[in-house]
């Protein structure tokens, strides 16, 4: 961490920051310029209130340097994480098809979709059963009802499941759930993070649409803190002043999380964009830089009221992305 | 609701469409354009999923145009909504100070500030016993604990005093607590925002970072639609690309806010930009543009073991921002 | 500035740095952690290529401490700057108010709005000739006969005028001119702003869409490091997500500038919101604030085809507003 | 275009607005709902101020609803524009690398440089002589002498050359230049861009810093239509609160623009990024999504004083970015 120091900071104020750092075990290097002094804290500082240095009046600036995150951070375990899901692997190089309708709607609709995704590739199935909606008069999901179909489809299909809780207190009704996914809305909902933290689970985490990557590890660092390291990190677009799409898929996430952490990275194409026709060309392109996994809504027609062409793809589209995946993966590969 | 067709829509999708929209009670105006097709919708478009329709390979775009908040809209309510605080009111021409520190850290420091506020003319102590904090490592509140010390504050002075929750399950501990915050963070936990509808206290709900105003009527929706009318909005902050302040302060948001709801608004300039010789012309500029009251960090220095010039203000910079607002106030009541 | 080297940054290519570094005049202070090398940099540091250095291989990250202006710079220039405009003052004190419609449409619109707003307490006229649009179809003003009714209009009202330039091969046109324009889509338009540092008139400059405080100064810094000191800071609104409002006006942008810089600030609240109504309370929070004036867009109906309630003030309501602002200004000056 | 209407809005001011609308040759047609009226306008609406009519009393909301540019939009000209660059195509499936410095430094410098990169696979040779820095006290480019330099790599090599212009009064120094770049800085400079439009040269339209997209067309459109289509579009990142990256590069700007228009988008991740090691990643990326071209900086290390590992990538690792971006592009090409 860095002190920038005000021009004509008064000797006694700086001499009793320097004390107070100094009892927090950090060592204190004084480097003097012509306008400003600068202190550089050598130690632990993951632990320093950097708001209320800032707030002192004979400080100008503070700046970090290292990161505040320890278990997410590369820096402290080079080797990639693995992450064992009921017998498929994610990270390391081993790449997996997270895919399934946004919600449980009925049996039919996630058995149908549950068995053309995983002919389609995909491993794991995702479905909403708790569903976050900005509105509270839209549809909130079929709840404890929609995780027991899920768990039918698993039984059925044979495939782990991954499905979004919204409050800690809905944890029982998790049990048999593989994986447990946390909402961009709920990237920051502390308490639920650390109940995350008690559980040996892998835990899905989706960036929320303004944090920041260091905000974002800072939000597995809570899980990990705790005990578990399963996190699973997926970039799913910000928010930026863009209206043409949804969000912002941010995908310079893949390479910059990869360097910053070890664990696995997912990116969700189809709720960045908005737009099932972009989710294609979006998803080979996260292949191609790197990420761990694509996290993809399937949907089918059939069960589907409406007609044709819904927001997310139908199976037979799935298989498409799926096969070019592989091709590009394969390219990367090669080309390293 | 407006849905803009393709060019080529085929009829009998466009038909499935319509017939799916009347059968929700719209009814369907078409008007043809030489490229566009406009379908305008009547009637109460608030349930109608907007991206279900938005994903339809017939249509090009959709617009809502009618606002989805109903009880917190000013349309519906135009009077100022007037929210009563064991006796003390906000809204509706009645401005309100919320002042204390950002987290109680002992009763020494609690019962000094709380004194020292009601002095320099708050009527409502804040104080963090929860504290939501970005890294796990950092001083997480004195929770429970913090919470009794708050209610001794208040028992002596007499003062109401508003703190944050961080999980429904806290609800018990919060009985006595006159408004119960809601944090920036959490201002999209749904389903805690459903609990807070369920009683019968006001809630001080803040602004998400990257959250839309329509985004934040729609969590005071959440409260208001579960049966409890007492929300009180607070700006305090958003992020953008600027790094010279913590946050920016939207302040046209104030207007804005009262213009689309009649619920009290309240500014926070302590979080917003995160200096504290910024609070002064920042509160002066809220209680300009209209607010209904500000919420300000104010700290005690005997007590905080640093040094002085602390992010908050100290009691007696405090009291020459209330006394500069109330000139303020009375100016702008002059000018009207 | 403070280099931070990589964990096992190569000795010789350390040395290399340092050398490269101390032959621009600089003296290097190496501050050595467990897992980080600090570089403190001490001098002027203001022609060092941040990128440069920050692409190095060894090089973790790069942080400027000092502000890279020096003309701009409040640290350097501890009063106020105060810029005359024919008799007129602004800063250090010094309110002034800037109004008149966007565009020059005809004489009588000019003329008529002119001696409005002067009668409404404006002391200097705005009106656009060369106007920014865009659309490339939409109306791109009267250019040099808009320039010419403007130059009427001040010989008939004795009001100086502040009007926009859009390429520097206009600048023979300005010859009569009192104040140039920079509008916010030409704040990086390094080549016009060299011209404009070469004359000897005041400079509008509007803070760019997407520009940081830092930025916003780095470019009143071109103007100035040609020799034309006299720039006035215009803030007129930042792009960010929110879409209720035009753009969101940054008013912690006028105390943050004020105590980085000694130039005069003016609010713009007209185009930062796009909508008349409220005007007049951003106008009152950039007076509490500290702003040393207000560009405020004033049409008048008759002139105007349409019908009443343009996007802009009437003259009525914007003498309200100034009537409204003085009474915030005597609020201020009696509340320090 | 859609115009909303307000409650209770006057029927003798709805009726002059309606007027007006058809008096500009758009037919209007009103759909009534119970809290609102909508004006449905069908024609040419690309030449109505929209900000006229949503500054009007009795207007609630307007909304765009066809795209005002015509010569840059898809929907008028569904192929793919193929540019020739003196022999080398762009769009339309032909994709190329556009490479070299970032600045034009000394004539060993850039033939060097122009040798490798041809070698490594790059047609068009890129390097800047006129550059925009934030700081006046930053190098600015040799200016008309690096054009000179360019203009000899170009005759030795027989490679084209792009490079960027700032003003519209160089463009004599330009005659000899193949591709004309327009810098995001510049993006909404309309002089320059209407110069750019009347004459018979590529342009390298940058996207601004916050430009949407549609914007980023408009600018488009200022070239289109004063005669000049041959205009290149180039994503390089936009402003967001991320601050691990220079910028954030918005891939799905590629897919979507190819949708909205028929010009040629090339992806720029070296400025976007501002990370070396991130440009490999970030290229393989953009060639996946549908990119027609990459404009990559490369620089050479025992022309450059300082040490290895510069911001840009060395010859060998550009062509080990050209080798493996082939691998992806044939794989994209296998998928379809």
């Amino acid at each position: 961490m860095v002190v920038i120091l005000k021009d004509q900071a008064e000797q006694k104020k700086v001499k009793n920051l320097t004390d107070w750092l100094e009892n927090q075990g950090l060592s204190v290097h004084k480097v003097k310029g012509q306008y400003q002094t600068i202190l550089g804290l050598i130690g632990d500082t993951s632990k320093v209130d950097i708001d209320l240095i800032q707030g002192l009046d004979i400080v100008e600036n503070v700046k970090r340097i290292s990161e505040p995150y320890k278990n997410a951070n590369r820096k402290f375990h080079p080797d990639d994480t693995v992450i064992d899901i009921n017998g498929y692997k994610i990270g390391g190089g081993n790449f997996q098809y997270f895919a399934g309708p946004c919600s449980v709607e009925s049996r039919e609709q996630i058995l149908s979709i549950a068995r053309d995704v995983k002919k389609a590739g995909a491993n794991i199935l995702r479905g909403g059963a708790f569903k976050p909606r900005t509105s509270p008069y839209a549809f909130q999901g079929m709840r404890a009802e929609g995780l027991e179909l899920l768990l039918e489809a698993k039984k059925e299909t044979g495939m782990p499941i991954v499905t979004e809780i919204m409050d800690a207190s809905h944890l029982p009704l998790f049990e048999n759930v593989d994986i447990i996914q946390v909402g961009a809305r709920n990237m920051q909902n502390f308490e639920l993070l650390k109940q995350l933290g008690r559980i040996d689970k892998p835990i899905f985490l989706k960036r929320g649409l303004s944090a920041t990557l260091q905000e974002f590890l800072m939000s597995a660092e809570y899980i990990m803190a705790e005990g578990n390291q399963k996190v699973i990190l997926c970039e799913r677009g910000i928010r930026t002043f863009e209206t043409a799409t949804r969000n912002t898929l941010d995908l310079s996430a893949v390479p910059m999380l990869k360097e910053m952490s070890h664990l696995p990275v997912v990116v969700d194409p189809s709720h960045a964009c908005g737009i099932a026709r972009m989710v294609k060309p979006m998803a080979f392109a996260a292949a191609a830089c790197g990420a761990d996994g694509l996290m993809i809504e399937v949907h089918n027609d059939p069960a589907h009221a409406l007609c044709d062409g819904p927001q997310a793809l139908t199976p037979e589209r799935f298989s498409e992305v799926t096969a070019g995946v592989e091709k590009i993966l394969a390219a990367v590969r090669e080309a390293k």
